[in-house]
């Protein structure tokens, strides 16, 4: 009844594609300041938009008894360019995230198991704390410095999501005390005492 | 022994504050293209950063048999300016969230519960689905059109996250059939008949 | 009289250019979340800024009796990174262009002969409706469903541009009838019924 | 048959609504960098997205034998927030707009009449300059010097818009001589005689 | 000559003002997400545009030996929503700007007296670390860790430029030392001795 | 005492990295609509976060008696993608920077030696001037005209801050002398005399 073909040019605009709907990263691809190159639209298959990491536990037999599973664009091609990602947070019983910032996103956490104390502290110095037990949501402003701890006797678990696809993640321990920076510097930046310094750079893998 | 007074005028930065930190919504402000205005720090306390509202099961009794609970900047006042949201969907079995857009923001699905068919198509006209299980992730570009099915004989159960504090919710059949556009207007801007449209009008609260 | 030399370092800043004043699309580089790779500077020319395209009337021969006319970054290679668009929309006596989104933009339409019936819907499903005539404009807030049909005896034709070079154009019904979602699938979505869906895919080329 | 009632909360969130949709320009509230303070969407009728301002010649009875008439978000409520706005171009035979600059916005340029003969100065000093017939468009990146003249015998039209609601307007002439700068410091920074500053100060109005 | 009048209209645009070339913060006004409310531009004067507060050496009698002035929207009204402020930093010998962040801004420091020695620690706990003399610039990547340090036998002076008006600050020993978060908490999340941080809530403030 | 290497994972996330800690640009690469490519983060050093070409008095033995040195993305690679830039200006007795135009970028100026007199022209055509001494600090707004001019009778220097890594620079005087614009054209957009025209083609090396 209606011709058909008249339609078609309509809705096929002309090549080049214009990475108007998504940006699939293509991690051979030179990266630009807001994310990865974008793999061609022809050669994006729809598992591509799926990231299934965040349904197993993570590896929590370690010191803070804790592990993050990133979904990050790094990890979750689909989410490049799109202006979100997310992570999995499993806290064994006695388990911690250090004290840490995302220099490049907010972030929401939504615990689904378990009950977890988090807290963040502002730029003029206030902490704001909560303790968070299934269902309940909480948001940590970008760049700002924060924690969970888990505040039960059974792991604790949490999705968490991000208002970047690479927010980024800077545990203040490890930027201290697992890199080479001197003791004496530190000391003189952080008003730590020397041994405190070495002890942490112990265990964290530092040296200086 | 060390001067403490001295010390603080480094931190304490002269007011008027700059909001740099967050902007927790002030509903009885105006609001900007960007979002709603901000209650001042001294008046936010803790419990603002924490929503509990995603911890309950929505009412899927009806027609649909799902539920969105939304945690948006109108009812999450912290996440007004961080470019982030959240929502829990419930999905009874055989329950849709039916074909939908979010004009202002790209959606990440993690299932928590039960297993859900999902997809979304692209401007190319293409489709992309999957099924996902408890753990699963998919993201949906922001704009594009897209659906989530209960795919299991379960309730399921997912945490969703928006790339904004107001992604907005645009659901197809109550644009077209729950308003007073003329019938005629919509067969013409859809191609439906007429008896098609008068039905879901009837079902959804439409008239005209 | 002024020595003309030493001036010249002031302005002739030390390559690599830095990209600042245009990006005309290469389509043969990698793209990226915010568009297509820049061309050198050097290498563009006047023309590249010209397009002529929007000058000849659409072929409205068709089922929609219209005709979209794109001068998006993917046919208009300069307007790639400036945050702008536009197109030339050709409406036969009875022609429509059926409901639609652009997921990455806004429109803002004028029209330039005939009469257009125009129209958008909210998040709240309210609709925006109006009858534009030559020199009048309408504009359709990003992301939300919207049509234009011709309402008077005449061709009608209008210049629309958008809030950005690629603004994409998903069009409801080719979403879900041009292609191979199943009948079922669009039924739970959509409360289309199955005749509806099956009639319409046969016209749109959809199958399933 | 389909109980409503129990739907209609998934699409009736909870006031306050969110500004996600579109911030209509509410003039009588306080302006924030990115705009207007927006309208209570309750208040917002359809003919607010509507300007039919365009549709009149300009008064081209002045010196330039050109006018300018804007539908920005001063005069269009509704682009406000939408990264979008536009103007209307009358060029009589003769006709120019004098060097100019759009702080905020790139500019595209669709001729409806006549011939404009335009060009623009890139921050290399290089001109890129083109004659512009009924139908061409022509891209204007942000803020650079840019003109445009009537290369016909007949009035020329043109529908212009910008990648902003707010575009901002620098006429390079009105910026030096239509005020009270004084002709030694223009001497300084422009390099002009004074005979020149004091005769063109006379024709627009500017003192000192 | 040339007739006046007819022309200023091109200028003119009706008011209200658009706001699109600067936003002087008014400080009584709302804050919106991005900045504060703009001051009517006929209540602004030129001195708004300057700030003299970077003139005079700040107080570096404290235990840090420093002090920071910042010239922020807060106390540089102009800079609100331009995306940029300054500061100035002086350093006595011996002075130290403590391991801090500016969790929206990167920073650019330009030596102007002295010596210092400077770092910053990536996501992946890389230090980047430099001695900077007068006239030497480093730049600090948005929300990471860094430190100033004066490494020479004089007071040394640095102006810093930051990408928002608005760049806050959050000095880490403050942040976890100057409130009242606890200290097993604080042992929990960073790993320090009780002794260390009673030590240090002794000489910042803090409680608990 | 702790076992180090369970916690590794937490922070080494699988490459590809994500880029949201820098992009020191990669010149070799193609460059988008934000700016340049990123280098490998493994291939970045400290270095290339120190700039030091503002260290040393720039030429002024020009007609202009000033110079500027700039550090934006295209001579200091580690701000692009960074919001921020930077230049040294250096005015001797006399001395100008000619009124000018940075497309991209506000720039914020702290004199460091003499005394400068600066302004701008808002849109409205209205002057914002200022007197600036050691340590004062002066704002110019996006896109619109400013200049600089030594008013003492020492060279002046001043450190400038830009909110974009790449702001452009347009000098009014070179767009319109120092190219092949034909002087009718010249006359017809500026309507300057021809003579005056002639004169500053001349000097600046322009044609036609």
């Amino acid at each position: 009844m209606f011709p058909l073909l008249p339609l078609l040019p309509l809705l096929l605009l002309p090549s080049p594609s214009s990475a108007a709907d998504f940006c699939v990263a293509d991690f051979s691809g030179p990266t630009s300041p807001l994310g990865f190159s974008c793999k061609k639209e022809s050669a994006v298959t729809a598992s591509e938009f799926v990231f299934s990491g965040l349904g197993a536990a993570g590896n929590t037999n370690n010191i803070i008894k804790a592990a993050v599973t990133p979904a990050f664009a790094g990890q979750f091609a689909a989410v490049n360019g799109l202006g979100i990602s997310a992570a999995r947070l499993d806290l064994a019983p006695g388990g911690v995230v250090p004290l840490h910032t995302h220099p490049a996103a907010s972030e929401l956490l939504v615990v689904t198991q378990g009950v977890i104390s988090a807290g963040f502290i502002s730029s003029a110095n206030t902490p704001y704390t909560a303790t968070l037990r299934k269902g309940d949501a909480m948001v940590f402003p970008q760049g700002l410095l924060h924690y969970q701890v888990n505040a039960g006797g059974i792991t604790a678990v949490a999705i968490v999501s991000f208002s970047s696809p690479s927010p980024g993640l800077q545990i203040t321990d490890f930027a201290l005390f697992a890199n080479n920076l001197s003791t004496p510097l530190i000391q003189k930046v952080t008003f730590l005492d020397a041994e405190q310094i070495l002890k942490l750079k112990k265990v964290l893998g530092g040296s200086g």
